[in-house]
This record gives structure tokens, sequence and C-alpha cells, in this order.
């Protein structure tokens, strides 16, 4: 244990994220200082939200900086210690980045409790992906029993957490995916009542299909064709939680909607970012760790191998060509 | 008093409005029934959601019937009354449409008590108009002192009342309005901040230019360009309240907006109708018909004479060529 693996940001999106955005590093591990404490990260979180820090745009949060570690949730557990409040041996997860080892004063991580949940799913089900879910859906879409949701990036890790949510609320689910692979999956072992397809390119007639009440909420991971659509089969008093606009990160072309719509319908419209509404984690963590421990919550991850993969898998993300949770295995 | 002058919509847009759409037609007053109430109306509110009416498109309320009068509200006095609950003489405001007189059974009407308000006040600021203002602003903008609020239509029954109540609550107000006569109204009788003359051609350099610290909130009452600029200012957790979008509703072409503002700047965009949150109107029309009532609330009136300018002051009206609330005085 003396070295450390780790990638930075090398240069900015312009405008696509590319391999050469980043770069893989090695430096040796230092002696830890009074206070400080190590953890050695299993999984590594690859999200959405990353991009936006890639670029230097005025966005949300500061930018991430050149030359430092990639911004990036982690699972591990302590290998040393210098702060009475960890012990070695500790399950821990965190905003550890994208590296191997991660040295801190213990601030931004918090001990994981019990065994029925699998540690990755504190980065997914049981983590933000999941306290995202649960925000959007019942903060702002509030669906009710006979209700119809829409739910784009349907298979993804906060997607398929919202549409279970709906369903256990009694509402009609619909999932908008990419392919008939991700499609089967998401009615067949997610149990919404139906997905579209948006690569088989009838997105408007095969929504309209599968939404015969109209549309009463939706779940916004994705913008782009999928707003436009919704937005023409939306009721009244309809709600749009924007979560994501993943296919528009990189596309500086607005996004032409039939705005009178949102009078007409007397939507809400509403954009928000989960780690800025934290008093609603404990509520949220407890409901979905519970649901996942009772195997009542499913889930599926996708896994690359080591952290060298993690740009390429990255890209992957962007370009919807992971299945479930992107994760990165460690060490 | 043996004849009533009326308007009915003879036929439907397509797609604008014109002024073959209506027709004037004189009918005999027959004698009142058990219950009924005739009121002589002295003037009539001409209002943007009239045209949404005319449509027979799917819309949040029914649309107009062709060859009747057409709906408006309207007050007047009570001439005639076979019903105990009203009084010849008696002030009423209500749903009187286009005609000289109405008669009915008095349940879209209600009474007008004290004098310190003017008559027509009851179809402007101390009616409809200003409960829609009331709403949006404390409901929706909910702006708070230091906080920069944007209204559109700044001049018209609405807007004008947004920007004052604005005004009392600390808020920096910024107008958008057609042409120098209308603008220099804003600032100097009703005291914004700043107003921004649309025709000038400059609206993106000039909004920005008013709003140096930003957007926090948009009352939007014109839609289309105003509504692009306004999100590319807006600041975190800006609130838009989409009240009326007069300026596209011939306009069937999409809005292209920047929609990953949404997200970015976690917005709330809202509509709203008025007559969807009647439980607001009491204590709306307390604080506006003492606002009025004292000289603290300013508003203006274009008065088109007689019934028959009525479709023509309407055509202005969706043009922006009244200056002030548009009533037509009838008799």
């Amino acid at each position: 244990m003396t070295d450390n693996k780790r990638v930075v940001l090398a240069s900015r999106p312009n405008p696509n994220v590319s391999l050469d955005n980043f770069r893989l590093e090695t430096a040796a591990l230092t002696p830890l200082g009074d206070g400080e404490v190590r953890v050695r990260n299993h999984y590594l979180s690859l999200d959405p939200y990353m991009r936006g820090r890639m670029s230097d745009a005025k966005n949300y949060a500061a930018p991430q900086a050149l030359d430092a570690v990639m911004i990036g949730g982690t699972v591990g557990d302590v290998v040393e210690s210098r702060n009475p409040a960890w012990t070695v041996g500790d399950k821990v997860v965190g905003i550890g980045g994208w590296q191997e080892f991660t040295t801190s004063a213990g601030a931004d991580m918090r001990k994981i409790q019990g065994t029925a949940i699998p540690l990755s799913a504190y980065l997914g089900s049981v983590g933000m992906p999941g306290v995202t879910a649960w925000y959007g859906l019942n903060r702002i879409c509030k669906v009710t029993a006979g209700e119809t949701i829409v739910v784009s990036a349907a298979s993804g890790a906060v997607g398929s957490v919202v549409g279970q949510l709906a369903k256990m609320k009694g509402a009609r689910v619909v999932g908008i995916a990419g392919g008939p692979e991700k499609c089967a999956y998401v009615t067949e072992t997610l149990g919404f009542d139906a997905c579209v397809d948006y690569k088989a390119g009838a997105l408007d007639s095969d929504l309209e299909a599968a939404t015969p009440k109209g549309i009463d909420a939706y779940f916004e991971n994705v913008g782009g064709e999928a707003t436009k659509v919704v937005i023409q089969r939306i009721n009244a008093f309809g709600r749009i939680a924007v979560c994501g606009l993943i296919s528009i990160y990189d596309n500086t072309a607005p996004t032409a909607i039939d705005f009178r719509r949102v009078l007409i319908q007397r939507l809400t419209i509403e954009g928000f970012i989960v780690s800025e509404h934290m008093e609603v984690w404990p509520e949220a963590l407890k409901e979905l760790g519970a649901l996942v421990a009772t195997g009542k919550l499913q889930f599926r991850e996708s896994i690359a191998d080591g952290l060298a993969s993690a740009p390429e898998a990255f890209l992957g993300l962007l370009k919807g060509k992971n299945f479930g949770k992107q994760l990165v295995k460690l060490i």
C-alpha cells in the first residue's frame, strides 16, 4: 500500500467529453497527519452530474478544478486511521473521488451499518440516485393512485427507483428507455406498466399508445425530444420534475416546446438538485434501505473493471450504453 | 327599455381573430320570470382570456358556444327584480357578457358596497385582473425585499398591479412594455424601477442593463421572445408565474428556450388560472380594495365607447394597442 492511482481532469469538454479530458496518475501515499483517515475505495459511482462539473460554464456547483481528482461518490473501508471517530475496518460511503485511496479528515463520509444491503447499493438505490428519485417523486411529481407518470431513462439508477416507488403508490407507470433489452427489463423486472423504446423512432405515437389517459407527471432525466412529446400529452395540473437532461448537456441548441401548454394545462415544471435538499435524506434513505433489504426494490448495475476504465465507462454513460447503475470496481 | 344589444360569437378564429368572428344583434327584452333580476351594464371588461374561449381547441375552459353572447365581466346596476335578494339600484359586478342588459337568477354576480372605489375598478385592480396579479405574485413569484422581478405587459391591467404590489414588498421591479409612452407611465406613474421597451428592438441587452443582479422572478403575460430572454438571465431558484401568453395565442410555432436553464438554475415555472383559486379572492380583494380606496394603487383605463366598438377594441387589446385596463362603456 504505497501508491494511489487517481484520475484527474486534464482539460474541459469542447464541446463534447472525450477520453483525453481525463488523465490517470499514480502518486505515492504519504503518512497520515493527525486527525486523518484513509479509505480503500471498492466502488466508484459514475453519474451524469459529473458532466456539468467538467465545464467551467456558470452552473449550480463550482466547476471541477483542472488537474484535481475528479469528484465522485465511493464506498470502501477504513484501512488506516489517526482520527478517533474512525476505526480500521469501518465500511464507509463518501465523496472519495476517482481514486483508489482517499485520505481526508473524514468529513465527507459516513459509516454504513448492518449487512442486509450490498455495499454498492449505497451508491445507487440507497444513495444519491435513490434519494434523487425519492425527492423528485414525492416532492414534485406527487403522483397518486390512478394517475399516470412517465419516467425517462427508466432503466437507470434514478429512473428505476422512481418507477418502482410510483407503482407502490398505485400509479400507472410508463418508462422511456433505449432499446428492446432495456424496455423488457423495465416492464418485466422493474414492473412498470409499459416502456417506450425511444430508439424505435416513434416516440410520439408509442407514448400516446402507452398513456391512454394522458400524463399527470413526468420525471425528466433526458431532455430534448422526450420533453416536447410529453408536454403535448400532459394533463391539467401536470407536474414535471426536471432531474437531468442527459441528451442535451453537450447541445447548445434550444428546445422548441409548445410553451402555451404551461398555461393551458396549468403545469408546474421544477428543476432540482438533491444535494440542496439534505433535510429529506434521512427519511428517504430509511425507506429505500428497508425496501432494498427486503427485496422489494430491484436494481441492476453495470460494473467497469478498474480505475483505468472509468473515463470510457463515463463516456458510455453519457450515451446511454450503461444498463442500470454505472459503477467502477476499484480495489 | 325594450331592446337589448348584444355581441355573439359568429365564427371561430382561423387562426387569427377578426372582426367577422363577432356579430352585433338586437333582441327584445322579455318580462322577467320569477326569481330573475335584470342588470343594466355600464362597463364591459375586455380580457385576453377571451381569446382562448373563442377557439374550440382543448383548453382549460369550455369553448364559447357559437351564436351565444360572448363571455365577459361587467359592472352595472339592477333595474328590475323579481328576486328578493336584489333591489333596484343595487350596484353589481358579474359575468354579464357582451351585452347592455343581463337577465339572470343573480348567481353570477355580487353586490358592490361602499363608494370610495370607482365602479369600473371592479373590473380591473379590484376585480379579476387584480386578483390574478395578487395570486401570481404572492403564491408563485413570492418576491422578497431586494430581489428583482420582471413583469411583462407592465402597463396592463394585471402587470400594473403586480409591479406596484412588488414595490411595496421592497423588490426591484422591472417592466416590459411596448413603446416609450407606456414605459414612461410604468416608471413615472406606477413607480417601477425601470421599464424596457420591447419595440425598441434590443430586449436582450436592455433587459440585461435593467437587471444588473439578474432576475429572481418573472410574471409572464406575453410569451415568445420575452420568455427566452428572461430564462437566460434568471437566477438560481427563480420563479416564473405563467399568467398569459398574449403574443403567441395565435401562433402555433413552438418557443425555443434553453431548457437546460430549468435544471441549472433550479427554476419553478407554473401556469395558473385565477378562477381556480377562489380561496384567495376575499383576502386579495380586501387588500386591493383598500389600496385603491386610499390612492396607493394607481390604474389607468382605455375606454371604448359603445357595445358596437367592442370587437375592434378586443382586437386592439390582443395587439397591445390598449393602454391600461381595456373597458367598453355601455349604457
